[in-house]
């Protein structure tokens, strides 16, 4: 990559969240990638809570991002959030002064559309690291919104066994409707889901490794990744896996990962099945494939990412 | 063992198929099990037929095993057979003379209970290699019936990805409803998927090791894995996995499984996902486990296992 | 009618239930009838009960009707009994002294198997006033059972609102895969549900003009009825409708009635709908007429039916 | 109703049609009535088609409405048009000049939210007449939008048979996921479903009647009835029912109707009720009332406000 190479222009869609925040992080620290902008939905907490959140990160790392509020809920089913791992706040570790700029006034499925359909053709990489509704509410509101992107790169899913049920993965099982639209749109779509994240597992030496690490970034690592490490052990019994980072990892680098062309398609239905991602793959379904479906992550260079990330703030502040 | 040992008494309830074919030779020819009866349903093919084919392989080999009549379709759906795979017959390949022998009058289904009723608790091991619909009935008729049973062993559903759909393998997808009274049962199940079945496939080299062998059960080997082999490679693009004998293999053998006790449960609506065995890997259900999954088999005892039961018949006939 | 007519053979499937026994009373007493056997399910009550309450209400009647024990819960749902209406006992309100016969030990699914195929094609009427576990059970195990039926008379279903759901009556929401085995059997059906059986409702004027009968039919009416209406009124806010009575009035009389074809299917999906009978009224399915759907009865004949059967047991006993 | 007398300030949401253009003929030349603006959607034919129809109707009545462009197709279901009846125009019958004046830039859904925010709580009454997809995005981009409502009148539903499948109505079955969103908004609903529409079909006695009336809206009426008639003839076997009109009628007067509230919700499942009206007359669900539920209209006054409105376009033209 030259000096001059053309930043990826990426719009990050988050339900912040602690490994939201690690997102946010890394795709505002690298150089490799220009984030025009977050949009925000409900998920891991209520949106209030998300969006606060959202400002508090952003305020703190010290950008000039703007952020969108989107989706209250999903869109046919009750909103259920994962307080249990991310706490009371949806973040609960770091604190944060009051956020000092709000949200934009216009509403993020808007922005969604009106970048989408502004800027030209392809040049849009969409990462959507929370439910599906913003995206799914940009895409039936606006049939070219998902061929129009560059990419659109989906934490969510599994083709083994789910986290929230043994079938599915928490943000597809947010709002299984919205994902089943977002995976039909056409929209050229990666699809990140425990298969990948649950490769990167941040343990407690991975912990330490990066929790001197100075300056802002530093501070919400640490402070937050001690909740999230604590009540994911309580809770699934492990350490927490680096769901949403991963995304903004592929934005910058897909050569880490290995991945296969297939079919995806949501359950909706089933008694036991709701938000299952129905990954097709030996073709048995005859189905065209629409996704890229990643399988792993190489671990080391993922950290390293992270670790540059973090670092990058502790010049900045 | 010693040689008073006991044997295991095994009733197997087949759709006798290829693989079904193999596991009637390795049930009717192994020391340490008793072959009480064989209770026939609609699968691989249509009722007709699977029973037929049933007669053909007994009346060969020159069982003396009683062979009972059941189910000729599935419990709600429409019956849908494996003709692609297992031909016209059910049993392409292998040519018998007519069958001297008919099917006993009692229907499968009370035969099934009678004699689960009429013989000690937990003295009868129920090997069921086809779709559930028969053990459906049984269990649903005779509130007793399911925990009677000393062992439940099932051909049955996948952990990872389905063969006829990306969620569904065939005997479960063939009568979910069956599936899910048999797995609701209480009874003592084993469930061995292609999670198990697809590490025991016939290779050309293994073909070839075995189809020397002289004797009945060498004929119906050589003659139906040919007809087997070019089928699964056609239709599936691979040799075919040993599904069936694999649960006789456990009959006799269960130290060559790995396997855990997971909670088990069939999707019977869905979309997509109808048919599927819902594993609960991780416990993330709270639901009790009912059911050993097996997860592999060490291939090279179950190909000896398979060897000496088509010798067996060597000396026999 | 000459004296020598030949008498309408029939079996009577109950979960006796107060309307039950009023079945049972004029099944047993009509001329016209000739009741071979009573087959009894879990409904209104469990299998235990319904059983005790049929075997009590035929010895208090004198009848030498063998009645055979059946299925004790819905194919695939949980049982979930009308407690609140029929009371603890299922037939709360007459007494009855201890049953001296029990049930035949023959299982009532085989009884209607070996009935049905032992007499002449089209000879048995067969009056199901239950969850139709027990015939949909027979339907599956005997593949020409629905066929040699002279009828297939059913208490259930709804053309308009249902009375457990909005959209389901009691006997088919009780067990609607059974009833859609039924429904799709090709027997030739006779639908009785809400529609007509709401308009013979028995309000205190009428249960005034009977209750003074004298004989155990005439003690079975006025102590059941009375605990019935009570109930009826308490929880549903009206009088009690003769649902099952209706369906033995039909057997004798079916000139009171108005009908028409149509096609009958069950849903037993839906969130909402789950057991309702889907009748194509006006064509738009284009799927073909299964099932005489019953609109209407005259009310007056049917009260003197009733009247009749009450009476025939006080000249008896 | 005083000369000054304040108009109902009405938007009209459609998917024109046959029935759609009476709507708004009523809707426009009303004196109890101002209309705001139309909002259109996919339904009876694509969106480019029920928008053209729109434009066209407007055109021809010389009114000054704006129109704005909507959803082109169903939340989740492809879209299912009913061609054959309003035909390959969706608007078959009339011939129209080239429209001179488009849709206004802003989105349907824009507009909708913007205007029930903008104007006072409760000012707005909005009358749907199509499938409900514009409003359910409403719905859910705007938590504030249902509350804000005057009322919200509905053509859709049936509380007895339906007319796209036994069970659903072509409005709530074109989209029953929005209709669900819809239903369970807290909007003030008025439900106006076949119970009620059927009871004013145009008869040819009736067509008779109007068909001479002169002017723009008086052409409309007879060239668009000529074929809806013929159509409804053909396919339904009955005279058309003034299905959207009905809406119209009731927002300016809706004592000509009989209704009750009743609690109503959407079934989006099921094999056979997909896109039903469950509503619960009998209260069995013990679920809180939400819409006023229409049972009939009386006809004679609804004729008059039809033939006033026809007439109203005599004078003008």
């Amino acid at each position: 990559m030259t000096p001059h190479a053309v930043k990826k222009r990426i719009i990050l869609d988050v339900d912040t969240g602690h490994d939201d925040a690690l997102a946010i992080i890394m795709a505002a620290s690298d150089k490799r990638l220009e984030l025009l902008g977050i949009t925000v939905t409900a998920g891991n907490q209520i949106l209030e809570k998300t969006l606060k959140n959202t400002l508090n990160v952003t305020q703190a790392l010290g950008l000039n991002v703007p952020v969108y509020s989107g989706m209250h809920r999903p869109l046919l089913q009750d909103l259920a959030t994962a307080e249990r791992i991310h706490g009371e706040s949806g973040l609960d570790g770091p604190v944060f002064r009051p956020p000092v700029r709000g949200a934009e006034p216009l509403h993020a499925v808007q922005y969604l559309i009106d970048t989408v359909m502004k800027e030209p053709v392809g040049s849009i990489t969409l990462v959507a690291v929370g439910p599906l509704t913003n995206i799914a509410m940009a895409v039936r509101l606006c049939p070219d919104f998902a061929h129009r992107l560059s990419e659109l790169i989906i934490m969510g899913g599994s083709m083994t066994h789910g986290n929230v049920t043994p079938s599915a993965e928490f943000n597809i099982h947010a709002d299984p409707e919205s994902a089943s639209i977002v995976f039909s749109s056409g929209a050229p779509l990666v699809m990140i889901g425990l298969d990948c994240t649950t490769r990167v597992t941040l343990t407690d030496a991975l912990y330490d490794r990066f929790a001197g690490i100075s300056g802002p970034a530093g501070y919400i690592f640490s402070a937050s990744m001690a909740h999230y490490i604590r009540s994911c052990k309580q809770y699934i019994g492990e350490s927490p896996a680096m769901h949403d980072p991963c995304c903004v990892a592929w934005a910058v680098n897909p050569s880490i990962f290995t991945w296969k062309n297939h079919f995806v398609a949501i359950e909706c239905r089933g008694n036991y099945t709701r938000g299952r991602t129905i990954v097709d793959q030996t073709g048995v379904s005859s189905e065209k494939p629409n996704a890229k479906v990643v399988y792993a992550i190489q671990p080391e260079p993922f950290w390293e990412q992270l670790e540059a990330s973090l670092r990058h703030f502790s010049n900045v502040s």
